[in-house]
């Protein structure tokens, strides 16, 4: 994997912004988690796992911009950065998990609280990438050798702390010896798959072809998508499955082509307190995304947008959750 | 109808360069067709009518620019001009009619064959708007006041002669005193819709709210869809259409979501020569329009792309064609 885009340096978060891909290669070093919590808002740095690494690894660079490490403070820091974006469990899931260490840490101690944070912010990061490893051996088993998948967003390395979701299964599979060829949907309003998506791939030496959303359909039509692999950003217990906007208009496509949809997610990923998708919050992104979405206005001052940043594929349209821990199967027949 | 985009001035054709919109209204005089030609592929001209009149305007404007009207001249001028753009099968209809008008001309009169072939590209303008305000008539009656109506790429005013196909029944409803809302999808990869489908329908006093492509699937699953009206650039005998592409998608979602689905285009765009839309022969444009959507690159350079301009929607996934002689039942049940 030559893509190093989210790591501890020192006592700061480096990170690539992925903002500025495909034609710049521009890293960051951040010492101040409100400019880390700018980083997520921005899509910076995007991906659940991913956001979820970089929201523990912030907590623990806020530990160092204050001498005195009261409660308060790191409370006050956690609550701002859980809020940073709303539709990703992974968030709040790590902030959580970092605070949590601090149980057991005599929080007096500013020296062995900082170090406390970092070792969960880091453990995080090292399961994350264990966690990417074990869902690229279990998915890799459902590809066959000579496949075309086709995937929406970027569920890649660019969007964990390892070998990405999506993408770890095709590069686990790659690894085995199959011969494998994406299709990537460029993934409006952001372009997620014709920046990051098409990019990684070329990186990584998989062969690649980029298309906008609305061709799907028919690459599907004409028998070209052996199989539909994307990442989630929260899964309910039910398995309805929220993803990039777009994920979901894939799902029906699938089915009605007979190709199987499959979602690649940690079990972290999967929110047990909710039952459904319908009680997922959905991030409303900006109008100017859509409206403004190249730099160049595309359409009239002034237009009216609807922009939901994901959506929720149901169960019943998954033919299979592709976790850590294994393979389960989902509610769509055949 | 404020919008004035395409007529004859004199002996040249006047345009509005529709890749400028909607940030800049530039009209172009054009005394040469193989200006015209470049306007057709350029896309500064487009949708099926409008291409078939600009097309049997560009032979009027070709008779101009020669002292002495051989007939051979006039032949390769039209297939010159019927080479434009493969998909639509106005255009050559229209070519070869404004061709055949000339049967009953005595071709060594120049003043009599230019006045001709005037005569017969104005008579197509007219009776294209005729047929607009026919599809108008008959489309408004399935409308109901208070409907939602989503449509893909622009089949509006700017694609035809008249008051447009799949607007022209909005706008007819709309003066029939019926509330409607549009939704319209941006339209990848050259944004018909965010730049001519949003510009025209506020022109026009019409509300009108811009989606990405891949978020008509949400939409509908929220029930905030009534119908989907689009246009044809080509029909089959058996009532498959071929249309911009994406709208094969919307065809799927609409069905599986019990959206009624409408296409809307004259009978001239029917081509009983062939049997279904499997005989249709489907542009492929360049990889720039996806690689470099208006002027900075979004994907990596010799990023190999799919991008079909095109795509057929079945006629089991059609509710009814509104066509200028009536609606027409199509093949999809419920």
């Amino acid at each position: 994997m030559k893509i190093d885009h989210l790591r501890r340096a020192g006592n700061k978060l480096r990170l690539l912004d992925q903002t500025r891909l495909p034609g710049e290669l521009i890293y960051k070093e951040l010492d101040d988690y409100r400019d880390i919590i700018e980083s997520i808002k921005r899509l910076e740095v995007r991906g659940a796992p991913a956001i979820g690494i970089a929201a523990a690894y912030a907590v623990a660079v806020a530990a160092h911009q204050t001498d005195r490490l009261e409660p308060e403070y790191l409370v006050e820091v956690a609550s701002e950065i859980k809020a940073a974006r709303p539709t990703a469990v992974n968030l709040a899931w790590a902030v959580d998990r970092v605070m949590h260490s601090l149980r057991e840490v005599d929080v007096m101690d500013v020296e062995k609280t900082r170090l406390s944070l970092w070792n969960e912010a880091e453990a995080i990061h090292e399961e994350d990438r264990q966690m990417c490893a074990a869902i690229g051996r279990h998915g890799a088993e459902l590809i066959q050798d000579g496949w075309s998948i086709l995937t929406h967003c970027n569920a890649g390395a660019l969007a964990t702390g390892g070998i990405g979701t999506a993408l770890g299964v095709i590069y686990t599979a790659r690894d085995q010896g199959k011969n494998l060829r994406v299709f990537a949907d460029e993934t409006r309003p952001l372009l997620q798959g014709a920046r990051l998506t098409t990019w990684e791939l070329q990186q990584e030496g998989i062969e690649v072809t980029l298309l906008c959303d609305s061709m799907a359909a028919m690459l599907m039509a004409q028998g070209k998508v052996d199989c539909v692999i994307v990442g989630a950003d929260r899964v309910a217990s039910n398995g309805d499955a929220a993803n990039k906007i777009g994920t979901y208009s894939v799902a029906v496509l699938a089915r009605e082509h007979n190709i199987p949809f499959y979602v690649a997610a940690p079990m972290s990923t999967w929110d047990m307190a909710i039952e459904s998708g319908e009680q997922i919050p959905i991030e409303e992104r900006g109008a100017d995304e859509i409206t403004s979405g190249f730099g160049k206005r595309t359409a009239p001052e002034g237009t009216k947008v609807y922009s939901p940043a994901f959506d929720v594929t149901p169960i019943r349209l998954i033919t299979a959750h592709i976790t850590d821990e294994g393979v389960k199967a989902g509610g769509r027949a055949g």
